[in-house]
């Protein structure tokens, strides 16, 4: 198989490239490197010391011997995108190439516009390309549980059949997305679903949940290889970051109740789901959703399972509930289907103590390189000067 | 009230202002001309022969006694749209300001991101404006039909009730678009109903129908005041372009079967919804949706009514079926709802034989400025290269 790899250079995608490319196929990586420079401007850094891609490439070639090609350039620019389809000819399309933050993208209007611009025009650029120089590959596009929010109802893996006056029909699931870069996504969806309908492309829609842990089985391979890895208040996510504030000492600071729950997935098992929707792709014109998580936790029973495994580990941390910066129901109904990729073979690996231990092992090592203060929330969903809305 | 009216020298927008500003409102005006520019790039011209923005002001002004505000520039570029309604302090923002054509976004790779950046970006930096500089005006905000295509439900207002698996919510009602164009008022709708759960905003979409009709009151008032009429297959629309195609004598071309159905309204409708949202605003953090048409026809009995009434009118003409050069169902289920207009106040003006008759009148006046060769269908949904989806 040939696999495009779109934001290749992060940290999902840079694994994937390698699991792919270690499995035999041709793997090409596409990135602007715009996620390097996001975080750096932000005055925080990977807690892993990655190399550059030129570098990762190198390793890769002498540790196992594949080459790995890139395309280095911004998809939403011109005709660079549509160049990298027609030149590399994939048979699969991997898409990471997006702005992942949601405090990111609600910190500055030219924030939420770098946002939805990268996000949408560069999905919509990538569309149009296939349409025109590979309209039988298929795109395995990125996509988020928080498309869907938290309604009061069971959430269906992208679309739901809903009885209404006598009449029936299975239509896109509603969205209520959290974020302007939620909102990103959604809108990504509606165009891929519009593109299959029209065009007769093949995509399927993983709508992941929160990621959590540092390697993979090839990213453990030379040290060269490693993944990013971000802890801080707009690229860290909850585990992620509870690890490093428990290596660190630093009380775990849940938002609010904590009772937000949300799926969650460990990094090996992003790249299970992965290769298993490559490996059993969409149909012509078939636009299918999986819900890409394997358990489902809250936010305070989350910290409060760090701070026992950090004991274990031999570090005592407390764990402190903090203001919201996000809008978000602290306590709702939650209950997502996620049956599509255990259906194709999905063996999760679940979030145990000994995993925790193990990643709060791997983030000692690189204790030296953490920026304490980047880690509290400082990006306000409804700033101050906006007020509470008048009734 | 101080009305803000964005996209105000288009065929909407134009008569919106005289409408506010003949009510004792101050009006301002934003635009950038962009339609202009695009139907001219096109090959095509208003049948109408439409002043320039100074000049309709200056009309304005000495028929009506009143000052109309204008700004003119791009709401997707800079500071712009912050810096107009800072400036402005409007009350209620009605905005027009988006590239209107489904087949123009369709066009090419270029017309689709044109098409999604000037409406999600112009429409996310105005919301930004908003939150910053306005959080009480009230928007009031053009969309389609479109948005929710044809579904094989009742189509509601915005919202559904589902009940799912014994569990109930009232969530945003599923959209199935039939165009990039159709897709970024989509986009629009998601980050609105985030910016009114979020920051507060009081906000009232209009999913309109296919507006038909070339005056109303106001611009009756003086041949300067003419609002812009558009007959060609970008950016006219169905029984606009039968009217012009059966004063020149040409067949009506019908797409299809003409059985795809649609809700339609006049254009003194859209004023009429207008006001009455203007004078019911949205509350604190409300998010309403309104389905502004006032009567459903299937394409194919439009043109047999135009056929008919052109008859009365001594033009005999015929109705031809051409190819669909788009991909929607030719025969469905259609039965959306709109009591929420009616509710305020609204009083139809239905499609009669009278009513036709009169355009073709108005049309007749300008007959010789009508470019015969930019009628037929060019731009395809599915272009040949792209072929049939392999099954």
């Amino acid at each position: 198989m040939r696999a495009l790899i779109l934001g290749g250079d992060g940290y999902l995608g840079w694994p994937t490239a390698l699991r792919f490319s270690g499995r035999g196929h041709d793997v090409a990586v596409v990135d602007n490197f715009a996620r390097r420079r996001w975080v750096e401007e932000a005055g925080s850094t990977s807690l892993t010391p990655i190399r550059t891609l030129e570098e990762r490439i190198q390793a890769w070639s002498e540790v196992a011997g594949k080459r790995i090609e890139q395309f280095v350039g911004d998809i939403a620019e011109g005709t660079f995108v549509a160049d990298a389809v027609r030149e590399f000819e994939p048979d699969a399309i991997i898409h990471y190439g997006e702005q992942p933050s949601a405090p990111w993208s609600m910190r500055s209007v030219d924030n939420a516009v770098t946002t939805q611009a990268n996000n949408v025009i560069g999905s919509l650029k990538l569309l149009w390309a296939m349409r025109d120089h590979a309209p039988q590959a298929h795109l395995i596009k990125l996509g988020t549980m928080g498309e869907y929010g938290t309604p009061n109802i069971d959430i269906e893996e992208g679309f739901i059949e809903i009885e209404h006056k006598g009449r029936r029909d299975t239509l896109p699931f509603p969205k209520l997305p959290g974020s302007l870069y939620h909102l990103s996504k959604v809108h990504d969806s509606h165009n891929i679903h519009f593109a299959c309908r029209v065009w007769g492309l093949r995509a399927t829609d993983l709508n992941q949940g929160v990621v959590y842990g540092i390697e993979t089985p090839e990213t453990r391979l030379d040290e060269r290889l490693v993944t990013r890895f971000d802890y801080d208040e707009l690229f860290g996510t909850a585990l992620n970051r509870f690890a490093v504030q428990a290596v660190i000492g630093h009380p775990l600071t849940v938002y609010g109740k904590g009772g937000q729950t949300r799926g969650f997935l460990n990094i090996v098992d992003t790249l299970q789901c992965v290769e298993l929707t490559a490996a059993n792709p969409a149909g012509a014109g078939e636009y299918r959703v999986f819900n890409q998580f394997t358990e489902t936790f809250d936010v305070g029973g989350l910290a409060e399972k760090v701070r026992h495994a950090a004991g274990e580990f031999g570090i005592e941390v407390q764990v402190d509930h903090v203001d919201n910066p996000r809008l978000e129901l602290e306590e709702h109904y939650y209950n997502p289907t996620h049956t599509k990729l255990l259906e194709l073979g999905l063996q999760p690996t679940l979030l145990s103590e000994t995993l925790i231990e193990s990643m709060l092992q791997v983030i000692k090592r690189y204790e030296d390189r953490v920026l304490a203060d980047v880690i509290a929330p400082v990006t306000q969903w409804r700033p101050e000067h906006v007020g509470e809305p008048a009734k």
